[in-house]
């Protein structure tokens, strides 16, 4: 992060960069259980991490313009989270969904914050 | 809209259309802004446009996955695109402005359809 | 397709509503694939639909923007598009994946149009 | 950067970074240029930073699916992120210019790299 993204405060800044994160852990976990078999074929609940990564990167979009509307979009991104870490902490014995989960949570967490203010 | 998408319910069709169409509205609309002075120079609050055509997308995004979390990205994306109207509303002298309003509340009003069912 | 959007030009505009329209169908045909087993099992190769889905977006993004460098974009769209709907045709059994080929094709060529001008 | 991440080989995980980092710091610098006056005010062309933002999501995208089509994404993001900083060199003299100039650059040289491989 640099730059202008020096201006913006501190924690916005880290929601930003907890979202962007989460955006491409979902995206990256979604792929990992394309290519698998078993529990992950649960497909159609699967869909929830392409959820959570498109509501992660808009997310970071408000945040990134200053919108004054962000409270409302945290909001969406917390809710659509915190479901997929639910989900994807049904199958943690597999570490990947596990990690995927928890940076799920603090995503959740930082945009939780985000709407308190 | 073709094929698959015949196999989405009316309703649902309907409103991903209109927030496809609300969204290419707004980036258009944002870039017609760009290029004018005037009123339009309010800049800061003409980054509206921008954030109604990005959570257009997204609830695109998830009706088009047929996510059952599309309430909660339909209910924010109502909110915005009635604020994304209220502001271009203002300009309504401007044919271009007026005909966005005019998208926005359909959009809106769509999205509101889908939060109720 | 609205106000602004009348403004643009007849080529460019079309280009815009098969971008779109492309983008559309390729998300829902991801989602029914997911749904179902067989050969759309195949599914390290159905990600090409969202390859072509998010190509699309950009590409229809970057000529909203009335962008110079749509030249770029809508060259890059045209490729995956063509080898989008090349995969969809191997199944081309199935009607809906055959539609989706021909709405992949149709947007391979209004963007490669764009390309030439 | 986190569990399923740390699978993807150090070069495109370095990509993917990057491309994120140049996606986020486009779309902010493209707000701080919005709240200022004169030459920033080089509206239509400040719109570079939009297409560098939206360019640099869709490479990043690319290479979360591991898609073998991300030589051409990269190449077209390369492209885009050395025009993009070409444009923003021109107002070096302002540390945020300067600074998204060199992101960019930075970005370029790595989707280069993935081109070349």
């Amino acid at each position: 992060m640099t730059g202008v993204l020096s201006e913006i405060s501190a924690g916005m800044r880290q929601c930003i960069d907890e979202c962007l994160d989460c955006h491409a852990t979902c995206e990256a976990t979604f792929t990992y259980c394309m290519a698998r078999e078993g529990t992950h074929a649960d497909r159609t609940r699967m869909l929830i991490l392409l959820d959570c990564a498109e509501i992660c990167s808009t997310s970071a979009g408000f945040l990134l313009r200053g919108s004054e509307r962000h409270h409302q979009t945290c909001e969406t991104c917390a809710n659509v989270c915190q479901q997929c870490a639910d989900w994807c902490e049904r199958l943690a014995l597999d570490p990947v969904m596990k990690q995927c989960a928890a940076t799920c949570r603090q995503c959740a967490k930082s945009c939780e914050e985000m709407v308190k203010h």
